[in-house]
């Protein structure tokens, strides 16, 4: 399948599935409606796409088809994204980025008010462990508490969330690679992590070998994805980026091209690239769109 | 056992058992500092009580009885008591209540930052659900993701966070008691039914009266306890209160003062401490923790 539809067919499954998850009866109607907004944000759903992605190269799963009730698959890529929407509403709060616009739209807090963004953000986390843990046929529980703690290690204290507070922490300070790097690890690596990795455990038992090159890949495109936004942030400009080109630079934040300059970040970038794509010949099933997606992280310009 | 003596081991137990649990390596030190900060806040625990209550209702768990690892019903007591601990790092923010103080304390954006502040509460509600996903010896796999669907229904957007934005919602406007329940029946009940059931359920299958007793325990509790805290606010003083008297008139809240009269929330509060201690007859374990903490509730001068 060409990359773009397998970009549109999952986009269009991931939309419905969300869309039908919050067509849920509640009283609170003001939150519920922060929630869908933050969760109908424009957003690529590039952590849903990792999760299809991924269940391909380990299993049968075909995007293409539908089931009458979620997939556990579905179930898991809604999880993720769950999590990036409420990080993404907490990120912009004025209190941390500060944000107004998201993707052209009022981020949440502007939409709504600041007290129900922040609540927005928390039930959508919530949200993210519900699904995970009402009884689904398709899966084994243990398989299901699996999934839980992968997403919950990836978003806390030692993942996201974790990450965030050593960014914050970063701010005007003078921080080498090693913290750069870990700072990314947690708070955008961890995530992407997650996302391969349910895809995959919700299809089969993984063996080591397979965990190991799953690991790889997702530690290399998710660096890479990184490097490739501070080079962009250098070389792009606003139009094309649809933020504020130079913004890191402006703000003294670290980056890549900071650190090891444009060319060093470019050859970075392509090592990473290569790293990815070799790690996918240990897996048993489809890695097309794995590698697409990696080729993607390092070819995209905005 | 005698209550003092019950609370004071409880509190000890769950004081422990947390202090162990954050005792986690993580490269986000600021962001574990301002975590450990807010769950050790002189909070009187009343949710790992119930707990505890609830566990000795059912079986023949005992609080007195140390286990070298965390027992299940400990770790249903630490997650309870994470999210509890969330909930007041977020109500406390600017945009919410802004509250200086917490029990003498500084909050925690105030110890703190809004930013942290911010994280931390999200990082602690993701720690609740990392702990209950964990492979723990003593509970059946079906058994954890129940626990975790419970804590998970009570904490999001039909539960305690559906609650707050209510509670949002109300300020200023004229609402009945029908929205009044509700209301609290979301934002402080849900945590608390939750709390009670999942003592009760990490011991042993709940048969359905045992579960319809366990509910309408909860239920009364919990409403009696909002309940006394609209009495307390109206009768009792700022200095034995710890907090403001009369703040809810002077924010022209609804209360169950303003909507049925004093004389009527005495009442009511005597109805709802009768219902919730008959519930108790239904359970077949020892019930005189649940007994106390009911007689605590409508009792209690702050």
């Amino acid at each position: 399948m060409e990359f773009a539809r397998f970009q549109e067919t999952s986009m269009t499954r991931i939309d419905q599935c969300l869309k039908q998850q919050l067509k849920q009866k509640a009283e609170a109607k003001h939150l519920l409606s922060a929630m869908e907004y933050s969760v109908f944000n424009g957003g690529k759903r590039v952590r849903p796409l990792l999760v299809y992605g991924a269940a391909q190269a380990l299993s049968a799963f075909n995007v293409d088809e539908q089931t009458q009730a979620p997939h556990a698959t579905d179930l898991c890529a809604m999880a993720v994204e769950m999590i990036h929407a409420y990080s993404l509403v907490h990120d912009d709060l004025p209190a941390m980025d500060d944000d107004d616009l998201r993707r052209g739209k009022p981020t949440c807090h502007i939409a709504f008010d600041e007290a129900t963004a922040i609540l927005a953000g928390d039930a959508l986390q919530t949200e993210a462990f519900s699904l995970l843990s009402q009884s689904q046929a398709d899966l084994a529980p243990t398989t299901q508490l699996k999934l839980i703690n992968i997403l919950a290690q990836a978003s806390g204290l030692i993942g996201m969330a974790g990450g965030q507070s050593l960014d914050l922490e970063a701010v005007d300070k003078q921080v080498d690679l090693a913290y750069l790097e870990t700072m990314h690890a947690h708070k955008t690596g961890a995530l992407i992590k997650a996302s391969i990795l349910m895809g995959a455990y919700c299809q089969a038992d993984i063996n080591p070998t397979q965990l190991k090159a799953l690991e790889t890949y997702a530690q290399a495109i998710g660096l890479a994805f990184q490097v490739q936004d501070d080079i962009l942030d250098v070389i792009s400009d606003t139009k094309t980026l649809g933020k504020q080109q130079g913004a890191d630079a402006a703000l003294n934040k670290p980056t890549y091209v900071s650190l090891i300059g444009l060319d060093g970040a470019k050859e970075k970038a392509t090592t990473l690239h290569q790293t990815a794509l070799d790690a996918l010949s240990d897996l048993p099933g489809n890695t097309e769109q794995l590698a697409n997606i990696a080729n993607y992280i390092v070819k995209r310009i905005n």
